[in-house]
């Protein structure tokens, strides 16, 4: 099977930037997105103080090039202000047209 | 620790198909998987109009031949009829020989 | 944007093992983690048996050295008693400093 190598985008945020990273990631090229509610901690003090599933894990697909352009993004506007993680991977996508 | 290189591949599709794709997985050869809620939007139009919650992301970990075998038969029968997406990554798996 | 490479790390059990496995990661030397409700069967049997939702996906980003001796625990401790299953896969993550 024919298979494309993109790039996985994962952010780990408070639940209530979910709408503004979402318009992040449209901005910046992304075709689509994947979110749900997840629980955790970290040294970031990743939901610290708050409920379980305050925190959203957010998924995009993207080309190389717009993923780091969102990790930049990321880095400078937000990671200064929220605790949040974000992170990388390769996969191998069906029909990797739809993604860039 | 000793562990196999094996292939997680990921399908995120309306959540009225979860049955029938664990289906599939289970007939192509996977040994087990994991599904949960999620919500989303893509260029393939995954969730245009539907509420939040309503699509799944389903997992497999599998050999390379049975997650080939899976592409194949989801770009042929669900992409063009569903609103899918599906791609894989390797993964380092304790106890390898429980997967194929 | 510079990233540094490591171990993602995915365990997936009972629901009752929750707090024992997040305890047992940030003994090992993990800084945070991520967990959330699935669902799924497989070969171990995982949650053969149980109500859908019974079980979690727990992940840990850490070194590739941590990740190896969970799995090393996992496989000695953990396995021989409980459906789980555990992997790791390669991450590049933003501020790689945070998780060592």
């Amino acid at each position: 099977m024919h298979t494309t190598v993109l790039s996985l985008l994962t952010i780990i945020a408070e639940a209530v930037l979910k709408e503004r990273l979402i318009a992040e990631l449209m901005q910046a090229g992304a075709t689509g997105y994947t979110v749900w509610d997840v629980e955790g901690d970290g040294s970031r003090r990743l939901r610290s103080g708050d409920a379980p599933g305050e925190n959203i894990r957010l998924e995009t697909i993207t080309s190389f090039e717009v993923a780091d352009k969102l990790l930049e993004k990321l880095a400078h506007n937000y990671f200064p202000h929220y605790a949040m993680i974000a992170y990388t991977s390769d996969v191998h996508v069906v029909r990797g047209d739809k993604y860039v």
